[in-house]
Order: C-alpha cells, then structure tokens, then sequence
C-alpha cells in the first residue's frame, strides 16, 4: 500500500499536492528509479528535515514515503561526493545518482579506469575525479576508502573541502596484515571513526552502514522484507538526520540511533562477529536484526 | 502444536511409548516446570547424541521436543555445577533445576547466603557448595562468573575438577574500571573464552549466551517469537553437541555454530554494541537475530 497524506505527516499543502501526484505516479513502491522519474518539487528526503524546519512544517517520514519522494530535479537534487571506487563505493553511487542525486566518484588519482567505467554504467547521470574534486563537489560526503587508506583519502580530499561536510563513515578498521580473519587496527576504547573526527573536526562524521555488504546498504528490502537493521553514530544531531533521510531513501525501516559517535565502537567491533558469521553462514547476505 | 512421534524421528518403540505418555501430559508445550515432572525414561536432550549413538537409533530434536523430554529420574538427570551466584548464574540454575537437572551452585564461600535462599526457592530440588564443589560434581559446568573474576574462580573450582568437563563460558572480559561503559580487557586479537582453555587446557570450553541478558539466555520464546540468535563457539565438537542439546530444551531455535573457540572474540566484542542498543532502547530485553 502506498503511504497516504496522513501516514507522512505533511500539513503543507503544496507538498501534500505534489507528494499526491508522486504517490499517484509511482505505484511500485520500492522501485527507486521509477520514484526517480516522478517529477515533483518536495525536497529531497536527505534534507527535509532542515528545509521544512526553517518552513515551520514537520514532516515525518517512513521509508516507503521517502522512496516515493526521490528528487529528480534541481531543486531537489543533493550534491554527493564518494570518496573510494571499490564495491562499496560504485554500489552506494550508482544508488545515489538512480534516487537523481548528482554524484561524484573520487579516487586518488583523478583519471581512474575503474571511476571511468563506472560514470559510463551510470549513462553518464554521474562523473568522478579525484579525491578533492569529489569532496570539493559534494554537500554529503560517503568514505567508502578501506580503513587502512581513510586519513590519507580525507587527506587528499584536503580539510578546506570538508568543512561542515556530512560525512558518512562507511569504513572499517580492518587490518590483514596478519592473514585472515582480519584483526581491528583500532577498537575498543577508540575508534576509526573518531580517529577521522579528531583528525578532520570541521567535518561532521556519522558512521553508518559498516555492518552489512554493498548490496543491503542500498536494498535492505532484498532480505527479510527489510526487518533488520542499520546503526548511526554521530556527534552532530542535523548530520545524523541528513544521514537517517538518505538510509530511509535506500529502504531502511530499522534505523537505530546508538548515540554519539562513540557508539561507533560497538558497530566496528561487530566486524570480527560478522566476518565469522560470513563463513559460517557461507554466504555475505545476511545482517543483524535486533528482536524485541 | 506439540511435536508428534513423527516429528521428533524416534523409531526405538519404548522411546516412543514413554515420549507419547509425556507429549500427552504436558500439553502447555515451552512450560518447561510442567514438562519436568513427566516421568519417562528417555535420555536428556543433551546427552541423547551419545546415548542413542550406542544403542542404534537416530533421534532428531526440535526446541519444543526437547522441552518436553525434559528430564525427571536418575537415568536421564544431567549433573550441572554453575560456578557463579550472581543474576546468570542462579537464573540458569533454576531453569536446569526445572528441566530436571541436578545442580550445584557454587560460590567463592561455602556457605553463601545468597545461593542457600537460592537453594530454598527452588524447593529443595537444587544445592549450593564452594566453586570447588559444583565443579567436582557437575558433569557439565556454566562459568557465570564475572569476566574479570573467571580465572580466579576456576582456580578455586580446582583444575583437577575441570577435567574432560564441558564448561559453558557465559562471561563477558567487561572492564569497569574507567567507569561507563565498559571497555574489553580483553579482544580483537583474544578472548576471555581462549584464555580460559589456555589456563585449563584439560577442560572443554564452549562460549554461548553471553550476548543477551538472563532471563532471555533461559526464555528465547520470550521475544519475537524465539526468532533470534544464540551464538556457540568451541574447539571440541563433542562438547559442543551437548551445548546445542541444552540450549535446544531452553527453546532455542536458531543456534548458531561460528566454529571454533577464537570465535569468542566476535561474540565478545559484541558487548560494546549490545551494551550501546541497552541504553538506546531502553531495555535489556532483546537480542540479535540474523536475518537471510
């Protein structure tokens, strides 16, 4: 059933107009690029909630409703960099520039093979540099890097770039140097993500979405019709609700705030239990559901 | 539905006689105190691997089977020392003591207060001792003791004792000392679980339901269901069957086996997590699943 007027919370009526076309249009719920192409000026899920705080609107949000309300034009449209052209990043960014996001995918060095290849699969809707055009471009930044590279990708990306930049921490102190299972490099009584935050404090981290494989992050509805789980961690509260905006957008229906960005230390260390699961479950499709 | 003869897989005909007057006389399947005092003379879920073995006869259990072939004469009583007297501890001892089993709480002290008014609610059915007594009389063991005490208490309990034991590892390495939260004394590169086995090498180590809090670790059907996740970890494959057969007349109905004992250090870096979502969702009571 696609979510009504009242199940949004909407009490604007030009939104509540617009977002009644959206529904009209886009019955498959929860086929993103079809959302994509509806054509309605309702801010972008991401950042609803500072935009309509500012028009003395609430509005709440369920993840189908923000599906429904992908952007598609430049009003609505977010400006994404990704920091990272492995599996993580090319899946987060094809997602992102499917919801009509305009996105850049940045790598070390700006002409990237396996970056160029992507924007190309993408038909062109995307583009990528290096590491400081993608951060430069970007409003919300996603540090797809390996945890080992992460300080020097945000060092390239250059700390000018990252200032009061949404950063989503995608990463994980993984460290193989000694063999499998990989050991944490940083855990604890610390973690990467605060290592990222002391190193760039003008940039606001979130840590998200660590905990599962690329291709849950950005379709949580490919198991257990989406009962499972995603964790933020962050300092910055209007971060955090940019973050939770663009998570419901992928599907998310369990969006389960931890806290500060301490609290990233409990979803790092859920790595070493996660690796351990993937081979005994053989398989990496699965994530943590939390029963109640 | 309570499990029928075809279901539980039984083809020995006394087996299957003395199981259809139990089913018949503990209708209120998962009230394991009313299935405790069903008198039959089939083997204890956790021991009927082996025992059935020698005889020639294949018996699959489910939860439910299991709950109500709850032990009740001296035949199929299992010995359970629990060394430990605090919430886990005297928890798991009465849900042992329901199920029949002959327990032995053991403390630090002989002669406890705790565990006598512990012995006294349990109408007499259970007994308490020194740590060096439950061990010597239990045939499975349950360390409850906390993390930073275990190996203290185990030296109590005597290693003589320890001997071919099975011994269920239910502490967590918390460390309290900087305040709250709780960081890991140990981790990442070790576990409290392998330095138990390394300090006991004669003892059979099995890590299990140190992920959720007590009364779930003994009612798993008190959440969602059941459909959730108790993680097992061990070296010897024997001393982890009887485990799974324990855990399986608790009402556990997804038993994760993550191999051997190193993959302690994946359920025990759960903590900070599990300890995070605590004060997030504002209760204890619930556990992870791991949704496909």
């Amino acid at each position: 059933m696609p979510p009504t007027v009242r199940s949004l919370g909407l009490r604007n009526t030009s939104h509540v107009n617009a977002l009644q076309t959206c529904v009209g249009l886009s019955r498959s719920v929860g086929r993103a690029t079809a959302a994509a192409r509806c054509r309605v000026s309702v801010p972008a899920p991401a950042i609803l909630s500072a935009q309509t705080k500012s028009q003395g609107v609430r509005v709440t949000l369920d993840a189908k409703a923000a599906m429904v309300l992908a952007p598609s034009d430049q009003e609505t449209r977010m400006r994404i960099g990704i920091l990272g052209t492995g599996m993580v990043g090319q899946t987060l960014g094809t997602k992102l520039a499917s919801l009509g996001h305009d996105v850049v995918l940045g790598s070390r060095e700006p002409d990237n093979a396996k970056a160029r290849a992507w924007v190309e699969r993408t038909g062109g809707t995307a583009r990528c540099g290096d590491f400081a055009a993608a951060a430069s471009y970007g409003d919300v930044l996603f540090n797809c890097t390996m945890g080992t590279a992460s300080i020097e990708a945000l060092t390239r990306a250059k700390a000018e770039n990252l200032v009061g930049k949404v950063i989503v921490d995608v990463s994980n102190p993984l460290d193989f140097d000694n063999g499998m299972p990989p050991t944490l490099f940083v855990s604890n009584t610390d973690s990467l993500a605060e290592r990222l935050q002391r190193a760039f404090p003008a940039a606001r981290f979130v840590k998200a979405l660590n905990t599962m494989n690329a291709n849950i992050m950005v379709d949580p509805m490919k198991l257990a019709n989406g009962e499972h789980a995603v964790f933020v961690s962050a300092n910055d509260h209007d971060a955090k609700e940019v973050v939770r905006g663009l998570l419901a957008s992928f599907g998310w229906k369990h969006i389960v705030d931890l806290g500060d960005l301490s609290t990233a230390r409990g979803t790092e260390q859920l790595l070493p239990l996660w690796i351990r699961l993937w081979g005994a479950l053989q398989t990496s499709d699965f994530n943590f559901a939390i029963a109640r």
